[in-house]
């Protein structure tokens, strides 16, 4: 099986978990409509690759699939309420989203806001079931990091550099910090999850660490990349929209062809990271390569 | 002592504990205006009732008021943001809490909806720590209760159904359920966080419970007769302003003076559930004749 195929078959279960996180009984209207707000900002669409990450991390460990999987969705219920929240006219002030109108164009504002607020509830509350881990000190192991990874030293500091940013001129060592907080955080607590998961000893836990940090930096540039060069249709939001808004990315900085040369390079940190698993590691090598390469 | 002073000692508690979770090392400026706004969001005001509530609701159990401190700033944390949110110009569009400007008004609205993001995460973080409680089942318990208590079914749905009451004519027991959620779910929470790091039995449970949802009635009930009649400068936020949007209030529906009559059958009915603890419950119980009381 390739990775793509991988990929849209994980994809696929934490869909599944989703909607079953999100189904509702019958309820009063005002409510129905934020439990609605809030399916669509995390169901139909979306690659999943953060969950996808744990889960891969955590069967190098021998950690079955479906033992990871509550942790992934709660993952993934984090990272939607962060797109939602960054799309508001305040922030980012997007209006498309995964080829459809962002939450606020599609259920208004204040909708919008408490539907981010309510996926993030909806993270911590998945993390403390038994369904996430029988052990209670995995589960709130589990809690503590993406609390770390999703806080103020974490995602929301980022997203706040980010915003500080904005007609600033910032360095590569200013740009990949804000990065490392906004985007890397949650991908490194996949990987760090997997390893809770897993019971993995500090050496394993380094190296997916390591694997993480090289990851999300790729993952990032690659964004920043399609941003640059790439076209709306395609990817499904709008782009070149960092350059109009003088948005700090280090392909701005450092120009297109060292930006690939740069991103090829973290491609090959990601996977000498992976070293210590051997042949295990593989689909993590892969998915290293793949987003890197990807055009959409 | 009296309970006022015991208020504020208790506030004063709270509000140090605050202060140290979000106290942080110098960091960039962005971050570190992320930090501001939480702190302004969190400290320098506030009763902190519902800290209150858990504390003396723990201490019917015999637990020392240090090891229910923070399950309450984490509850304290959930209920900030939830002002913070509540008060943006897409919500409720407030400009004035505690008799200050609101966090968006100060911070702008992006960093506000950031810092209420912030706050929510910090509450969990917080929960998820030995210093909550070094048995992480009691943890993972209060993660599942708060997570409830906020989320779609409790506070966040209960401000959904507000929105969505605006120029609808609600009866008396669609506020009574709108009410219920978006205030009742965090005092509720508090009494059974009480319960939770007291280990009690069922019968305990069912009381603090039935309280709960007594004093969580009472307290809205004031706070629709303060903002029916108080004074702004008392109630250090803006008045009549539920009648000025047409919002739906018990108070709008009962008439002021048939509220009155409910507001102090609620205060016995929170009294006559604490029954089963005798003296011991002197403190809540004078809670909820103070609260129905209250001036400001």
């Amino acid at each position: 099986m390739d990775l793509n195929q991988e990929l849209e078959r994980v994809a696929e279960l934490i869909e599944r978990r989703l909607d079953e996180f999100l189904g509702s009984e019958p309820a009063p209207s005002g409510q129905a409509r934020l439990i609605e707000a809030m399916r669509y900002a995390a169901l139909g669409g979306g690659k999943r690759l953060r969950p996808f990450l744990l889960i891969e991390s955590a069967r190098l460990f021998g950690v079955a699939e479906e033992d990871a999987l509550d942790a992934g969705t709660a993952l993934e219920c984090v990272h939607c309420y962060s797109l939602v929240h960054d799309d508001l006219p305040a922030m980012d002030d997007d209006a498309v989203r995964r080829g459809r109108p962002t939450a606020h164009v599609a259920f208004g504002e204040a909708t919008a806001i408490l539907a981010g607020d309510a996926l993030q509830t909806l993270a911590f509350a998945i993390l403390s079931r038994p369904s996430t881990h029988r052990d209670p000190s995995v589960c709130v192991k589990l809690i503590d990091l993406l609390a770390e990874a999703a806080g103020v030293q974490g995602m929301a500091g980022g997203q706040a550099l980010d915003l500080a940013a904005e007609g600033e001129t910032l360095g590569p060592m200013e740009v990949a910090k804000m990065q490392a907080m906004k985007t890397g955080a949650l991908f490194s607590f996949a990987c760090e999850a997997g390893a809770v998961l897993g019971r993995a000893d500090e050496l394993a836990r380094g190296a997916l660490k390591a694997y993480a940090a090289a990851f999300g930096q790729a993952f990032q540039l690659a964004d920043d990349l399609l941003d640059a060069e790439g076209d709306e249709e395609a990817v499904g939001k709008a782009v070149a929209k960092d350059a109009g808004r003088g948005k700090a990315t280090l392909v701005a900085l450092l120009g297109v062809e060292a930006a690939r040369a740069r991103l090829k390079a973290l491609v090959g940190e990601a996977e000498a990271a992976l070293a210590p698993f051997g042949d295990k590691a593989a689909t993590l090598k892969d998915a290293a390569r793949i987003i890197a390469s990807r055009r959409a």
